[in-house]
């Protein structure tokens, strides 16, 4: 009887509930992309113009990015605290760009406790202001630093198109920022954290990133240099997923943040600034996801295993306890697991936890428990195979690390076949034209040239991989736009 | 040598060099909180009036404090997930009560992106008016319910006299909104959250709380019950360190959050809301601190051990090495260790140690490792002991678990000491005018009596014990007050 409930019959029909809810994804990737979002509970609008709501399942996602994260930092010697969401006006004014960056996304609080407020209040888009102000309190000798502070907060910045996780007006995040004695130290920080940014990607979201420079026109609004992680979505367009800044002695000067030297020399601190958001959660999405929702790296995933007892209607006798039994026995093993006991059709669950996309699917039935068995089923390739209940951890264990490496490399064939080099001008605006992706280029450095090719091609400089404290390979040939010589090898895209 | 170094002169002489930074908490216990958040740099004042920036050795409290929380919420099925920090100022008013509770302590965003918003957002004080809205899309039928969600955020509330951790205008809490089928099951959730505050407080912040209901006039504005925890501080004052809330069907009605139920019918859900905050964090310091600072229970302790090495100019060859062994032993067994390395006197380490309330201290020079042993002293008695070198895990997790233990029962013992029933209200003056603390008394549930109460001793009723789903024990005698017959008995304290 578990081969009956099992027959692709009852599996196509649900899954066709599901699946009409669900916009393919070769067919319109935008809308695949607020489907699976919604329908997988991940996010939902809220009352409040470009602010989401992450919903429980998405919320948990995010959880695991974070102690991913968390860990990290704290390992590398960094310590979390917490400064306040407002900012007097006039602080964001003390650093010029970087007032003039965020000035136009700002939310002002003009009233409060009844009163009309002598000085409006900023809430924060970012926090170098109000905590460059704490840094010139606290920091005096070159014996206070390095300061390696990491703050989980909501940050605000007034967007007028919004998307779920990728862009909207209140989002969450981490922000790193770091004082320092010199500027080879925070150059340092800021590339030992596109590091850990670039690791934690690949190896937990199964991610892979592209780690460079920025150009000027693209750093941060009172940055030195900006590094930064870049991925390639489904369709082909970047995610900049992560940013690492060296804001040299700017935000020092602005603040006031100095300290006496070795030498007794009064100094200005050297800083960085750094961030990933729950912008994180829609690159997971954008990766792995197929037509039929989520996928999910057993990493991220709430749930990497779902237990689906089958049977006929007296399968909470001859089912369940021995579907229990097995939850323990994996969650005494450290897997997430859950078993889905509601009163609905194998088949319907098995669509649910699709679309969900926890990576492997636990079968059982009274056919399975005569023989022993489970049947397994994982998400990202659909294959199956029976697994002895004894010692199941073992073998469940190592088809999580088995999916989890072959995501990534499934994500990294994918922007390897989509990346392409360029010599000239035309096979790169032929390449954006065709199937999207990466395009490698030559680039003379100008901005000029840079704000052309977006003209022409809409795509922006990504980044640039080889620049930086590592040394910069130089670039063969000449710029693909003004063929002057070239000082730069620059990765650009269509991005989000 | 190490005898040399441990000599009480020499610790003597760097105490003082602290000691005379902090007020004395039997002179001035206010004056000695401030003192001892800004030395041990919990936290410091921000240039945002009544906003605090927690720095990150409060922090890392918090963060123990939260884990312990969070686990418990979730070991009870709860998840977590993220509503916008903004609400519609529209959304405040549709419940009256909450409105009139809130309004004048609500801080309004009116410009954002270059414009004056149309209605002008609030910064949520708290959350039932945004997650109530959501609960309406969300829940359709009693198969939806219970919804059991919690959310770590930070909230605002624009306050007139603030203190560190104790009362800002801006704090981070958790709070959790659930919705019902039916007022039985949000009542027992109400009550069952309380058991984990109160666990939480007393087996890991190692604070007695007495468990109870709120008058109608301290209940939350909205609720149909709140019950509350409630602390005794060092200085005899209550400090109300998490409340529970059954919220009725109030919101339910404001905002339209029905269900089918299982006979059909369309019902209103039943809510619960609860939270607590860095408040806590406040609560540890005036629980268990000391003249010379900070005592932490183990439990919540960034770090449970310090290793000071001990000895002369040579102690980077002579003793270092074997520090750092014996930290790698202990961070092996789970136990929060650091080893402090710096280039000071180990005199002056003690004492900063001491005033950051680590609650235990390994003292390591070279005649204790000629000896193998280690010199252990705690943070709460000053108690010293030599302990083997070897196997040392196992001692000092038993050390810890004692020090966790004995600090509540001196907490509690320190509270039943303060505790006292009164009969008479000239009892009830005498007690509030000497040594205070909690007194219990009859009380006949007007209003009036307890507003006079509180015009006449500056008591508050902070919560009835017995009250609630576990059945009321009915007091003896008549109301402390007015002499009417008595239906309460009720906690009074002076509070924070």
């Amino acid at each position: 009887m578990a081969q009956h409930d099992r027959s692709s019959d009852t599996v196509k029909a649900a899954k066709t509930t599901f699946v009409t809810e669900i916009t393919p994804r070769s067919h319109d990737f935008s809308q695949w992309y607020l489907d699976v979002v919604r329908r997988a509970e991940l996010a939902d609008y809220s009352p409040v113009k470009g602010c989401m709501v992450i919903r429980p399942y998405g919320y948990a996602i995010w959880e695991q990015i974070q102690q991913a994260f968390d860990s990290e930092f704290k390992r590398a010697g960094h310590v979390n605290a917490y400064f306040p969401l407002f900012i007097p006006e006039s602080f964001l004014h003390k650093e010029a760009e970087h007032v003039e960056g965020f000035a136009p996304q700002v939310a002002y609080v003009t009233r409060a406790g009844g009163e009309e407020l002598e000085e409006p209040l900023v809430v924060r888009p970012t926090s170098e202001a109000i905590i460059g102000s704490m840094y010139s309190k606290w920091i005096q000798s070159w014996r206070d630093l390095p300061v390696l502070i990491n703050q989980w907060a909501n940050v605000v910045r007034w967007e007028k198109v919004t998307r779920p996780f990728l862009r909207t007006t209140e989002f969450l995040w981490q922000e790193g920022h770091t004082a320092h004695e010199t500027h080879d130290e925070a150059e340092a920080e800021a590339l030992m954290i596109l590091d850990i940014y670039a690791r934690v990607a690949e190896d937990v979201l199964g991610m892979p990133v592209v780690k460079g420079q920025k150009s000027e026109s693209e750093k941060f609004a009172g940055a030195l240099r900006t590094y930064s992680i870049e991925a390639l979505m489904g369709d082909g367009r970047a995610l900049q997923a992560g940013t690492s800044h060296n804001l040299g002695q700017n935000f020092a000067k602005a603040f006031d943040i100095t300290f006496q030297g070795r030498d007794k020399s009064v100094q200005h601190v050297w800083g960085t600034s750094w961030g990933v958001s729950t912008r994180l959660v829609g690159g997971v999405i954008m990766t792995h996801g197929d037509d039929s929702g989520l996928v999910l790296p057993p990493r991220v995933a709430p749930y990497q295993v779902v237990i689906v007892p089958i049977g006929r209607d007296d399968w909470r006798e001859t089912v369940l306890p021995k579907a229990r039994e097995i939850r323990q026995q994996l969650a005494g093993a450290g897997i997430r697991v859950t078993l889905d006991e509601r009163d609905e059709r194998p088949g319907w669950k098995f669509a649910e936890w699709e679309l969900r996309g926890v990576p492997l699917r636990l079968e059982i039935g009274p056919k399975d428990i005569e023989k022993s068995t489970v049947r397994v089923a994982r998400r990202d390739t659909g294959a199956k195979q029976d697994l002895s209940m004894n010692g199941l951890p073992t073998p469940i264990t190592e088809l999580l690390d088995r999916i989890q490496r072959d995501l990534f490399e499934r994500a990294r064939a994918y922007r390897d076949e989509r990346t392409q080099r360029v010599a000239s001008y035309d096979a790169f605006k032929a390449a954006m034209e065709g199937r999207p992706g990466f395009v490698i280029a030559a680039w003379c450095g100008s901005a000029e040239c840079e704000a052309q090719i977006k003209a022409d091609t809409q795509a922006t400089l990504r980044n640039m991989p080889q620049e930086g404290i590592t040394g910069k390979t130089a670039p063969t040939g000449n710029c693909v736009r003004c063929d002057n010589p070239a000082r730069y090898e620059a990765w650009f895209a269509k991005a989000y």
